[in-house]
Parts: structure tokens; C-alpha cells; sequence
């Protein structure tokens, strides 16, 4: 049995423990919280919720924490701390600097003697992984990655964040055309604009405001000026009745050539279709605390990424069973 | 620099000549075969071919030799007999003996000191890992493998043993109502009928034979019989001008549901679309060869599968690159 503890209790939290149910070399050990434990109500019975700072407590009783944290403030400080006292799985998705967490959290556990797997979950995760097997077994070629149809949290925020803005879901959608092209081993050269739309479905407080929030979503920097994006004005209860959902997904597709003369044309695909991102990513997350238990019975320490972990330490099977049922 | 010997010069073996072309670490040092070496010409300049008897000559030359003989006599025998001088990798695709070469293979590389990495290519290979993988991050749910569109030379050279036949090319074809059941999460159970169609190219000597052919093919035990099979009779040129590539592919499909009350459906798809099934073969071989040669200079020892090699051994770039581009 895998003891497991869980670090954060938003929507990803649940998601791991929903997981772990799921898992029965697995099992919740203790649920940590920045917030008032007496707040929290798991669904796993006889399970404890106490505080961040009660952690250390639990050093000998918990085999691997799953950090469920977020990437901008919490795991940067939190991976490399909790990484001194417990084997850690996390789900750093911040790519421009996952080079560097990999160092930070290295360090730490190269010393404590844990193993901290990072960037785990879908992408980076599931299409990471895809991506590099799919280079490796076809060097000559160009791999694109397509995201959605999904709720983007990041930008359904920003559209919240404008005044007037009552609740708003975004959808991340690839534009059917790039992919096609992609798929017909055309390797277009795709801009931002010619890969994704962003749908929005917005709730207002009054309006009068719909053009002057119409306006500022489609202009927003960064988020939506660089694309197609598409805003529906909706009510409060629309909006809870057909929207409240956590749906994502996408594609990872690589299209290359082989033979002398480059005469062969092949293509690989990935996709996912999720109806829950935050359950999916932790039963990622839960696989990848599997890997993390082994290495560190086997005396590993230090941090690891999913490009590290040999796929036969992700699943609760006998070797010989995987040899004989799933090769 | 990886040096690589090719044993066996038939299509896969010339797939895999391709392949080492578009790997820069890699250095095709010399060919083996059974038949008279004169009558083999390379596409690579300045590599010889020699008989397999003299393989024993190339031990401290070659750093790891791909096999490239048929899974029914060939690697079997040759398999562990190559890995008492060689690190080796092959393509042994009879799933129902895997374990069983597995074992004799283990004996023998553990004896020599030597990596054999068995069943690598796409199915076994690419299609196993993606099925473990799929499992181990969705537990409680189903897989399905369908196979195609493209050409069973197993099911051709049946064909072309009818009396009568000169030449055939049948093609598998998966059920497109089967592929939609499954993605649409109906967890069918399905049949061999239901999963696939058999649609056979021959030509005949004698067109009143046609109707006895045609029979014959239909009824064919394992190979035809428990399925739709489609018999057309075409002309020898058309067959050489419309059916003389090696095109395969196929599907592997997990579905299945997380939360508490399994409320969340999710799909996982991977596919391949290739327009050369021994070349893309080829590359999976060598880019498995890349990681018998890492693993044995890291003194390891013993048969391993897709299922015990991390992703980044696989392919030839820096741990620190592959964090910063393509996680």
C-alpha cells in the first residue's frame, strides 16, 4: 500500500483524491490545507484534513505528497520545501520555467534523499511525453500541439477581472482547418490566430456595458488580441446550467518523412478528450506517485520528470502480467 | 557515435538502413545475411555485407546489432543465440510467445553482459506502451486496438498459396461504426467481425477459376472466415501499380470514467497513419537501439521491453534541452 498525502484542496486536490479510490495499491492518508481544516469536507471517509503546518507530523506516515498546488506562487516555494521531508509529486505547468523548479527541486532532494517527480499531469504530462517519443521515433519531421475544445481557468479569470464582468467561461477551440492541413502532412506554419479560437460566454451586470466589455475582451493583450475571439452574452443561470463544467483536451500530432529520398509520409496522433481536466490530471498525478514510491524504495533520490520514469513503474501490474496481456 | 549492424536485409532490414540515415549518432558498420552477400547492394556507400557466419568477427565493432529476421524461425533462435555477442534489438511480434522469448533472451544477455531490448516497432512497441500507458493514468475503463488501413503480408502470402493465385494483396481495414462506438465511450464488446474488414487485391492465372478463389479466400480458417471479406480480381499491372506499397497504421483507444460517482467520461487516443510500415518500423528499432547502447554503457544487463525504458533515452538530445523545449 501507497500512503498518500495530498497538499491543496481546490479543484486538482479533489480530483487526486477521486483518483486514489480509484487506485488500490493507494491509499489518503491526510489532506493539508492553507485554510481553516474544520472548512473542509472530503468525500474519502475517516481521512483527516489539517493544516500546511502540520506537515511535518506526518513525515513517517506518508509515502508520497501529491502537491496540488498552482504554478504561479505556490509550487515554486512550496515543491523544494516539502521536497526536504517527503517524496513529492507536482503539476508545474509554467513551461518557460520549468528548467528552472527542475534545479531548485533537484537540489533539495538530492540531499533530503526523496524523489520529487515535477510537471506532471497532461501537458505538461501525457503530451510531453508524446511529444518526445513521437521526435524519437520520427526525427525528421514537425510536431504540432493543439489544445481544446476547453475551459481555460487563466482566461476565464482575466475576462472576470473586467468591470461589470459578473462570471465568464472561456473556451479554448483549434481551428478544425489548421488541423486538417497538419494531418495531410502539409507542415503549414501556423499563427497563433490560425490554430485556436477563444469562445466566451459572458455574464454582465447590467447591459449597457456589452459593447464596452465586448471590446475590451477582444483587445485584452496577450490573452485574446492575437485571436479569433467570439464573446456570448448569457445569464447567471445559463451560464451555471451549461457552462460549470471542467472539459479539455487536445491533440498532439507529429507528421515526418522516411526513406532515401524522403518518399514516405507518416503520422502520429495523441488525443485527449477529458470531461473533467482536474480528475484526469489526478489520475496522472496518482500514476506518477506510483513511479515516485518505487524509485525512492529503490534508494533514488533527486528530481525526476516524466521523461525519466520507465512506463512499467506508472501501473499496479506484475511484469510478467504486462508481457504476457498488454505488449 | 552508435555503431549499428543490421541482421537480415529483407524490408525491414532496408527500413532500418534508411532509418540509421536520418539519426546523427548513428553509423550503419555492416550488414549480415543469409543469402550470398555479392547479391546484396546497400543504398549506404562503403558498407559491406557479409555472411552471418561471420559476424563473430564485428564484436568489438559494432556496439549494438538490429534483428532483423521474422518473428516464426528466425528470432527465436537467433535472438539469444546474437545476444551472446552483441547487444541486440528485435521486432519478435508473436504476441502470444513474448514471455517465452523474453525468458530465454534474459538468460543468455544476463550470462554476456549484454542489453536485448525484444518486441520494439509499433505493435508491439509504440501500440504496447501507449495501452499501458492509457491504463496506468485511466484505471477504470476499457482499451481497444484496431488495425489499418493497410496491408497484412501475413494475410497476403496466405492468399498467394491458393492454387491459382499469382500475386494478392489484402488490406485490414477497421470498422468505422466500431472506431465511432468506442469513442463516443459505449464500451462495446465487440467481435472480430465487428472490428475489422478484410479487402483482398489477387490476381489469377485463370479467370475461371475466380469463383473457387474467391470461395477458398472466404472461407479460409483464422485468416478470413470470421470476417467480411472483400475479393477483387485485378489485373497483375494493376496490382504492382495501385497495391505495391506497405502502408499501415491503426488505432489504440482507452475510454474511461473518474469521479466518485464515475461521473466524468474521458477518451485517450493515439494513432499512427503511415505510408511505409517496414521504414517507420525501422526507426522505432533504431531509436530503441539508442537506448540498448546507453543502458549497457551504464553496465546493465539482461532483456528489457518498451515498457522498461525511459522516454529520453530514446532520443538524442540534451536532459536540459528536452526540459526546456519540449516538456
Amino acid at each position: 500500500m501507497i500512503n498518500i498525502g495530498i497538499c491543496g484542496y481546490g479543484n486538482l486536490g479533489k480530483g487526486v483524491e477521486a483518483a486514489i479510490s480509484q487506485n488500490e495499491d493507494m491509499k489518503l492518508i491526510a489532506v493539508f490545507t492553507r485554510r481553516s481544516p474544520d472548512s473542509i469536507k472530503l468525500q474519502t471517509p475517516n481521512v483527516g484534513v489539517y493544516s500546511m503546518k502540520d506537515m511535518a507530523k506526518f513525515k513517517d506516515q506518508i509515502d508520497v505528497m501529491i502537491l496540488c498546488g498552482g504554478s504561479a506562487t505556490d509550487l515554486p516555494t512550496q515543491t523544494p520545501e516539502i521536497a526536504r521531508m517527503f517524496n513529492v509529486v507536482d503539476s508545474f505547468d509554467t513551461h518557460a520555467k520549468v528548467y528552472e523548479h527542475f534545479l531548485n527541486v533537484d537540489k533539495v532532494a538530492l540531499e533530503s534523499k526523496k524523489i520529487a517527480i515535477i510537471s506532471t499531469g497532461w501537458d505538461p504530462g501525457m503530451f510531453s511525453l508524446n511529444r518526445l517519443m513521437m521526435e524519437a521515433v520520427l526525427p525528421n519531421g514537425n510536431d504540432y500541439t493543439f489544445w481544446g475544445k476547453g475551459v481555460s481557468q487563466g482566461h476565464s479569470d482575466a475576462i472576470r477581472r473586467i468591470k461589470g464582468v459578473v462570471d465568464a467561461r472561456q473556451y479554448t477551440i483549434p481551428v478544425d482547418e489548421a488541423l486538417q492541413k497538419v494531418r495531410n502532412c502539409e507542415n503549414p506554419i501556423l499563427t497563433t490566430r490560425q490554430k485556436h479560437i477563444r469562445d466566451c460566454y459572458v455574464v454582465v451586470s447590467n447591459p449597457d456595458d456589452e459593447p464596452r466589455i465586448e471590446k475590451e475582451i477582444k483587445e485584452m493583450p496577450n490573452y485574446f488580441n492575437d485571436y479569433d475571439t467570439y464573446v456570448h452574452f448569457v445569464s447567471l443561470e445559463e451560464l451555471k446550467k451549461n457552462h460549470s463544467g471542467m472539459p479539455h483536451g487536445g491533440f498532439v500530432i507529429r507528421t515526418g518523412k522516411t526513406g532515401f529520398n524522403l518518399e514516405n509520409n507518416h503520422v502520429i496522433e495523441y488525443s485527449l478528450k477529458l470531461d473533467s481536466n482536474p480528475e484526469f490530471t489526478g489520475n496522472v498525478l496518482v500514476a506518477y506517485a506510483r513511479a515516485c514510491y518505487r524509485l525512492n524504495k529503490r534508494k533514488e533520490c533527486g528530481c525526476r520528470t516524466v521523461f525519466d520514469i520507465a512506463p512499467r513503474d506508472l501501473i499496479n501490474q506484475s511484469y510478467e502480467d504486462l508481457l504476457k496481456h498488454t505488449l
